[in-house]
């Protein structure tokens, strides 16, 4: 396992540039030299002759940032006024916070929200417990659960120092589908235990996204937890990512003319991700599957679920498209791409073969984990599943998100913007389409608690 | 149990009147008449002869409004336009979210807040755990833990039905203290079960807050989860409410000059709000304090706590100040009030005696539970207590709150305004500096790691 954050080191500077032609470039082709590429660039100050801009810079190590700033330094007529770590910077006292959905400015609004308004409307649910989805945010609530045992690609460094990501899908959950994400850190790692806490803060939630707990701990917790409990639980890290990856072979079956049901698949790494891949690559209807792990319990899994097992040296000789996701970068060695293959090399950070190498090897197509990223997929999964009240998400639902998601696919690339709320929008609705058409959907019961009568004089 | 929520019973009417003097006056007199109070009244429309307003009416049951109603058809010249139930209309879909704190509006930002960005802040953590206390909302976000088995004065109800509470709860405190609150349910009931999944999911939050679990479970319940974990675990039915006891007694004291220290006072109903009160008062140096309550556990527990154990009537006939938290309206009858006695009646919505009779039996003061509302006090004492990163919220913690709720209390009355955050403020402050005084705050830790690093060219 290696921990290589540093393929991209974001710092801001805060430059003084004269505010004149060629200047800019100048400066960006000096730092450019140096291997310093641009993010964002903002005006903060226009003087007189000079112009003050933030620059966010993403640069290969912190050796790197040294030269360039000693590069800015150097240069005449330019002031360097400061680095601010953006990282750090955005995530100073977390990224998400409960807050309030409704006003409230006067006393007589605290009556309304709080005691003694309030109890009617605990007592209305009491009575119809249904109206729960009608009366509180449960049925927009989704917790995020972890216990930190397989963050990323760092591994089990705890749920403390998992809850950056937990915070940023909550982040994502509210900022691309409007749902109320909770992160929940678990201090326990036997599975028995992660079984029990969640289904004791169960009734909190509408659904229960899993989250970076490791394999094989993860299968068994997935799967009771769905079974015991009446609302979706899924691990994103082997659903998420295998909706995604559905949906970037769909795109790749287009572009490429392939057929995909009769293509040879084969998976290198058969953990979490690797067996959410096998299985929903088999629910849509692809006959021939390969897969490889060093871990033999894996593999005994992988043929258990119906696929073929063998080494990476067979994956390579046998399958048209191959999947990786084992999070060692380089493993996958130019040697062995057979010319004409589909490679998704999907580690992150740093992918089992670069794109460039697999297509110089002769791969007729080639990406990393950068352009399949599973928040193309959960928002929609997740509102779609809420808004169905799915007792699960099955298989029909996520290939519905991944048709979505291919169906909006930019022209050249495997996905759409994965910012654009609109897409998201679409994939939730064809997910409660497929929730109902395979019956996992739920009515919402009765409709008749209006909150607003229309006076209709005789 | 009663269930009598009806004393406030809040509906919206829609009404066209002719914007000339006088109809308004009588508009509001009529309804008057038939029992209506109102409160908020806000203009929708303005026309050519007429105006359209929402007024929000008080009405003490259904039949009232009936009879409101037919009295508005019946008025020449007023028209009746719509009826909005405006407690069911602020409780729909909930009343908090999970939202973003921070702006991502380009795919630069999401490779900040989220992969890759985010895994060099895990990887701060995990190598140093203080860290979190930086860069997640841990420190700032506390858990609403119910079970729902004493929601309100309702009862046992259930989580789920208890849920508008806590959302209310999660309000409140984003409101008045900027907090992130966690409504939490539970679905176990067993003290052990309870325990086990509150300590499981408690790396989450830097706090705890214990919400309608009932008595007796709740004793052992808190005081096990606050030895357990590093982080301050409080139910509020006993210290929240015993905080603004002593504050509304503070008050009462500085205004009617009674030594507080030497004063007789009495508890009438032992359960967590009147446990939490006889601890905080004994702790504050009140030397002798009754208490009566039907359950001889709850006696028993009382006097094994220093408590002067009678019945009702012992209480009333030793007591200069009565305090009452039963959940029993009208179970003190004016006859049993003696001249000058200070009657705290606080059960809710209908206290043990009415203030007006107790007055009018000889009280020398008389207040319900109306104006001693404990959202008064938990904000400012968990604000404070997390600002200390306090181990727990002692006793010295909740005096310093109630001392500062009562030198802001609003001329007259018990507490300032509950919406005034610049108060919970200063709760909050006066619980740090008692938790440091108390010895359970901790320091930050290394506070080296800014995110902002001024250039200083030499």
């Amino acid at each position: 396992m290696r921990h290589e954050t540093g393929r991209r080191f974001i710092k801001r500077l805060r430059v003084k540039l004269p505010d004149a032609p060629g200047w800019l470039g100048q400066f960006a082709t000096r730092l450019g030299d140096l291997g310093v590429r641009f993010g964002e660039i903002h005006t903060v100050h226009i003087g007189k002759r000079d112009r003050i801009r933030d620059l966010d810079v993403l640069l290969p190590s912190a050796a790197a940032l040294e030269q360039a700033l000693e590069a800015i330094r150097a240069m005449a007529g330019v002031e360097l006024l400061g680095i601010t770590d953006v990282v750090r910077e955005r995530h100073l006292g977390g990224k998400v916070e409960m807050t309030p959905r409704v006003k409230v400015e006067t006393v007589d609004d605290l009556g309304i929200v709080y005691t003694p308004g309030v109890a009617s409307i605990c007592l209305e649910i009491h009575q119809n417990p249904e109206l729960a989805l009608t009366y509180t945010g449960i049925q927009n609530t989704v917790a995020i659960v972890t216990n930190g045992t397989a963050v990323l690609g760092l591994g089990d460094i705890g749920p403390v120092a998992g809850m950056p990501v937990m915070e940023g899908k909550a982040l994502l959950f509210h900022l691309l589908a409007g749902i109320s994400g909770i992160p929940i850190l678990l201090d326990v790692r036997d599975p028995e235990e992660i079984i029990a806490a969640v289904k004791a803060i169960a009734p909190t939630f509408g659904a229960i996204k899993l989250e970076d707990i490791k394999a094989p701990e993860c299968f068994e917790i997935e799967a009771r937890l769905d079974a015991l409990l009446d609302i979706p639980v899924m691990h994103d890290d082997q659903h998420g990512t295998a909706t995604v990856v559905l949906a970037a072979l769909l795109s790749i079956a287009r572009q490429k003319e392939l057929d995909l049901a009769h293509a040879e698949v084969g998976i290198v790494g058969l953990g979490a991700a690797g067996a959410g891949i096998h299985q929903l690559l088999s629910a849509y209807g692809v006959q021939t599957i390969h897969g490889a792990d060093i871990n033999p319990l894996m593999s005994e899994r992988f043929a258990s679920k119906g696929g073929q097992p063998t080494d990476l040296a067979g994956v390579m000789a046998r399958s048209s498209i191959v999947i990786a996701t084992t999070g060692v970068p380089g493993l996958i060695k130019p040697a062995q791409v057979r010319p004409g293959q589909v490679i998704l090399a999907l580690s992150n950070p740093n992918p089992e073969i670069e794109p460039d190498e697999a297509l110089a090897a002769g791969a007729s197509f080639a990406a990393d984990g950068k352009g399949v990223n599973n928040a193309m997929a959960f928002p929609g999964l997740f509102k779609g599943a809420l808004a169905a009240r799915a007792r699960t998400i099955n298989n029909e639902m996520k290939i519905a998100a991944a048709q979505t998601i291919a169906r909006n696919a930019l022209e050249g690339d495997l996905t759409p913007n994965i910012l654009d709320r609109a897409v998201h929008a679409e994939i939730a609705c064809a997910v409660e389409a497929a929730a109902w058409a395979s019956g996992v959907a739920r009515s919402r019961g009765d409709e008749s608690h209006s909150h607003y009568q229309k006076e209709n004089p005789a």
